[in-house]
């Protein structure tokens, strides 16, 4: 009977979660319907323009609260350049863990490095992204913080888009865990 | 009387929270010395990675804290990609101003804007700078606040490199500030 209450108590929490950052991302105006290319080339009847959720102090706070949840035992976070910048920042800041920006290609100038912030050799690193679709950018950053010797085990993101990016994410070996994905958006 | 020691209240004031920050900058690893090359293609015998001091939380939250007493009575923070994000977000979640990312380049794909976040039509614009050398980024910076209609009067920068930056700033009738000068760093 406890377990039952329990497990009841832990769906309503989540339900409430969900509910509540779909509300924020509306009241910012991060959600948009209309015609947009995305990056991918893709054609999509809406827009979530996270960076209006980014940018807002009190939202992406929240966000923050909400993603530091997940944090516990990584050593480094990391975003790549330059949407998930904001996010592992706010996250950063909220949890005391220190972060890198993976840059999307090699700096030519000053130090050269790919990956701005402490090292990340042998450290458990939490990929922190703001929206995916077909996770090639996060697969990227996967590979890039690989091949600097640190574990990636579990990626973050706050929207996915559910257009194939949890499968090649866990492809890779890797848990991949949305704050919310469209469905839970178009159907809140 | 009065006034002479409240002067110098002051003096003391400002010459304890550059040493601070010369010492924080210090601690994390952000002044290197050796041979650089700077984006500028210029060649100096130090360096100054903000982005030690900018991905380490503690550091950040301390320099926001001091970047928040130069934010009075602006409605807008503004950073260009990609130093001052870190920056940016830090300052706008220290102070609840809301931020805007403001892109080298316009985006080619989604909302095809070149600056990301509120609308800064007829509203004060406070631009925040990690590192400032010739001034070059900051006055691109200014240019694109500028043609989208944001009033500039100030920029805040960490580090001035003291190559140039504050003439071409003033120059566009724009106070500098700098928390530090290079000169405040080696001397420290």
């Amino acid at each position: 009977m406890n377990i039952i209450i329990k497990t009841m108590e832990n769906i309503h929490h989540i339900n409430m979660s969900k509910e509540t950052l779909t509300q924020l991302l509306k009241n910012c105006g991060a959600l948009q319907f209309g015609r947009f290319v995305l990056t991918s080339g893709a054609i999509s009847e809406y827009y979530i323009d996270i960076k209006k959720a980014s940018t807002d102090p009190k939202t992406l706070k929240e966000i923050a609260i909400a993603m530091a949840s997940y944090t516990k035992g990584y050593d480094v976070l990391a975003g790549m350049e330059l949407g998930a910048v904001p996010l592992v920042v706010a996250l950063s800041l909220e949890t005391n863990i220190p972060y890198v920006i993976v840059r999307k290609e090699k700096r030519q100038h000053g130090t050269g490095k790919q990956i701005e912030g402490v090292s990340i050799k042998d450290k458990k690193v939490l990929i922190v992204e703001d929206v995916t679709t077909s996770g090639g950018s996060v697969v990227k950053t996967i590979d890039i913080i690989r091949k600097n010797q640190g574990f990636v085990e579990k990626v973050l993101c706050v929207v996915d888009r559910e257009s194939g990016a949890k499968e090649k994410i866990e492809l890779l070996d890797v848990t991949f865990e949305p704050l919310l994905s469209v469905s839970d958006i178009l159907n809140g």
